[in-house]
């Protein structure tokens, strides 16, 4: 692969010959935490140009300069998959953005239920910690974590190809649907929040010709268990684990 | 169901009739904390002798009695499945074993490997951990924490029909190994630590006949996503949600 022992997210265009400025964040990280000095190796990914190899050309207290010098690996998108969860604590949710990284969901959409505690999300915090589950995961890819909108607006406007795998508490016990391999296309996973959801929101779900429900047991899961667990099954049969 | 709005562990036994003294701790949680009465329902289990509605006939400062007075559920078993892991940092070790009991694990067995950082872990602590998911997520079971043991040793003492379902980093990116219905039975997932299995571990694993070496796609999985998702594949097959 590389000689590059440190993986590196940053906003830039990588490519050719491409020199990388870097933040003061980012120069403080590489050169005093990981004590790297001019010719080391950094591979670094922007989420679009794939995993490059850079050589540090400039390294400095307050910044530094990368220069590209060969691409490690292309792009690689996830499969076309969205989680969509309500939030929860804090930790939880930071936690649910982290596995959904790791996991290879391609968008990452916090919605808000009837039973949702909480009516906003750290936005810029949550997109942080996707960049950094994707620095450790080894992807090429970051998802993108959406604004919080409200469930019943994003079924307003549901695309009609766009199946929707539900966790749906009120099988506790069922048979594991088993999702089968000529389903492919696009998929969001939807995950409800502690409480589950609304009878509203059921109702609602079950009328869906898109959505197909799915049991996850005979235990109760948390709903950052639930969402690993349904993102495993998907990619197990129609995602990039296939 | 029940009208009891709180699960709690017991150790005492259970049966018709049957009187169980709080401790000091269970008395000031159900009294002060969740500010239960005399006459009040709890749902007690304990492991052994399944869920029973229980009422408040004493309630005191530093004790209390509870009184059985129905089984609502039979004890029900998980499927005999262990988990073996490599204990990492802290927080993610303690995320194992509530993963790991919501999950339906049977037994859980911490492994010290080659790579292993942690060499102490406090067995105690992951058993009450593994006590508060049973009380989560409504299971009637309670999975063992085991004391920590070197990788090695349980190998060499491996019962011949236990097969082991082994998260191999090497295996990035392979087609996911889809379990077959055919092998029920005793079965263990091996999951390793951060820095992945040595040559050692992996040539002798790989020459288990019980091994079955499994594949969770092309990104570097965390080891505690690494179990959900493990523990997802095997349940969905072979286990309680099949």
């Amino acid at each position: 692969m590389t000689d590059a022992k440190i993986r590196l997210y940053v906003d830039q265009p990588l490519g050719p010959g491409q020199s990388v400025p870097l933040t003061a964040d980012q120069a403080h990280y590489l050169f005093a935490v990981m004590r790297l000095g001019k010719g080391a190796a950094v591979a670094l990914f922007n989420g679009r140009d794939g995993e490059w190899r850079a050589e540090v050309i400039e390294a400095g207290k307050r910044g530094g300069i990368l220069l590209c010098t060969a691409q490690m690996r292309p792009l690689q998108l996830p499969p076309d998959l969205w989680l969509l969860f309500a939030p929860i604590k804090k930790a939880r949710t930071d936690f649910i953005v982290e596995k959904a990284t790791e996991m290879g969901a391609a968008r990452i959409q916090p919605v808000q239920t009837q039973h949702t505690n909480s009516e906003r999300i750290r936005q810029d915090r949550l997109q942080a910690h996707a960049v950094e589950a994707a620095e450790q995961c080894g992807s090429t890819f970051v998802p993108e974590v959406a604004e919080l909108v409200p469930l019943d607006r994003l079924l307003a406007a549901w695309p009609a190809e766009r199946r929707i795998l539900w966790c749906n508490e009120s099988l506790l016990g069922a048979r594991a649907a088993l999702l089968s391999e000529g389903t492919r296309g696009p998929w969001a996973i939807l995950v409800g929040p502690e409480g589950g959801f609304s009878e509203r929101e059921k109702t609602r779900l079950a009328q869906m010709p898109q959505v197909t429900p799915v049991s996850l047991g005979p235990r109760i899961l948390r709903a950052d268990t639930a969402a690993v667990a349904a993102l495993t099954l998907w990619q197990a049969v129609l995602g990039d684990w296939a």
